[in-house]
């Protein structure tokens, strides 16, 4: 995974050091991971064909948080994480401007309870612009329209497909949408009898259910991962772990051992390959020259380092 | 101006309010441009030519946070902006990767203290990974060079130029370092004496000044403005000055009247087209309907809408 920045700036005497607790240690990243995000996330997915034959299937997710509705998020760059992503060549507008989204449990319930309000409202000034138009079209077509005609909205993009169509089966009880076509609305004039019957049909694309699927984007993968229960391998991982909770299921909390449970709970099998390395090492200590060098690279790489 | 986020996510009551008088809304707006950064400035520069002729030379700067020996720095985006700033073409490579350096008195002042102490040190884990290789390449070349040889250390990248020579002259007194051509430096070996004399010269390019004027880089042209003390002319432009304020003068103070007095000592004659705009419509209030259109569209646009 690449995150957006690190470790936050601390305070002097306050920054992680080699000499935390896990639980000191824990909660120094809690802060960082709640200030950063996930930009990227690679994934090989491995299957076995024969005995000892596996085939590996490799995906590259560029990850951009979730803004619909009222949603709305705000996330910290690291001046220097920027500069070591530039120089590994970071394709900014792949994170940017075509991220898929993503929310935690938390956010999907604020989404949820907005949906059951029936009253759809918007935070960006864009997207209300865009609405704005739209909606002056379809109130100066409807009154002249017989049921069963129809108009085409153009140029409607992303989350907009939603935020179009719950806004104007709100205000406007007489007609019925459907997205046809990319970045198409069809809007239809109907009696108030047929839309309720097409309301409750589950060929509906603008049910609730639906629309949760759309906007958890990314989090559907990570759930079904979890629920397949496969072991997870990573190496130096443990900045992941703290960041697939924080993003894809819950806010951390505050306690370092609910966080261990709620981690062992979705992945029961976890394999660090930095670790099992180190666990060779320790088997195998007769090179205590390499040893050495490594630990040398160790200090050297960690933030205390002056 | 451009920014990564415009007005930070308040706890609900807390919010900016066209009700909040102008220290009240200073304070909250203080919160949100402490926390986001300028990525784009465009400036007109208007110089009249002959009597009721002006030419406007204008030019478009991406700016970017100086990340340079132990500097860093956060700052955040805000995901609705970014939408924005997509929607209308925005090129993040050129603000991310090419953004233009600058930095605040505060920060220059930190920078100096640390120039003086003679014991230049980095932050960032890619340079000290740089650094550690030209390191070991010079330590192996200079014990079997001979006075008035020199080497070439290629690959040297923006603000590496000047870490890679305060790092090897405070480490290696009898040589030389001169920046050769385009990423380049040239490391001679030198007598101590020879050396001290080519440290005092006004040509070396690593004197404390000259770091310091690269390092304040967007910053230099904002210190020309102010002391030209040319009018300022914008468009509903009452952020931007809090962004110039806080990113080239000095971080925003908590008191309201101590940025303003700030603000006019560094631009005396401000105009803001917006205000000038409405000014004329108080004067010429006969369109009472345009009036009423204008005041709803600023309640739209305004954050309190619902």
């Amino acid at each position: 995974m690449e995150f957006t920045g690190l470790h936050s700036i601390f305070p002097q005497g306050k920054q992680p050091s080699l000499f935390d607790s896990p639980a000191e240690w824990y909660l120094k990243a809690r802060q960082s991971v709640r200030k950063f995000t996930v930009c990227q996330l690679g994934l090989s997915i491995f299957s076995s064909e024969k005995s000892n034959k596996y085939v590996a299937h490799s995906y590259n997710f560029f990850l951009f948080p979730t803004t619909f509705g009222l949603m709305d998020s705000e996330f910290s760059f690291q001046a220097s994480s920027i500069k070591f992503l530039t120089h590994y060549g970071f394709e900014y507008s792949k994170f940017l401007k075509d991220g898929i989204p993503y929310m935690n449990e938390e956010q999907k319930k604020t989404l949820q309870q907005h949906l059951l309000t029936g009253s759809w409202s918007i935070r960006s000034a864009l997207d209300k612009d865009r609405l704005k138009v739209v909606i002056e079209e379809v109130t100066r077509w409807v009154p002249s329209a017989e049921e069963g005609d129809f108009m085409v909205l153009h140029d409607i993009k992303g989350f907009q497909i939603f935020d179009v169509q719950l806004i104007l089966r709100q205000a406007l009880l007489d007609i019925w949408t459907i997205p046809t076509g990319d970045q198409e609305v069809t809007v239809k004039k109907v009696n108030p009898r047929h839309r309720w019957q097409l309301e409750n049909t589950s060929f509906d694309l603008c049910r609730k259910e639906h629309v949760l699927l759309s906007a958890q984007g990314f989090t559907n993968l990570f759930q079904t991962l979890v629920k397949a229960k496969k072991p997870l391998v990573g190496h130096n991982m443990m900045m992941d772990l703290l960041h697939l909770h924080d993003k894809f299921y819950k806010p951390l909390p505050e306690s370092y051992e609910e966080f261990k449970r709620n981690i062992q709970s979705l992945f029961p099998i976890l394999i660090d390959t930095k670790n099992v390395t180190k666990a060779i090492w320790k088997v195998n200590n007769k090179n205590l020259l390499w040893k050495m060098k490594c630990l040398l690279y160790t200090l050297w790489m960690s933030p205390t380092w002056p």
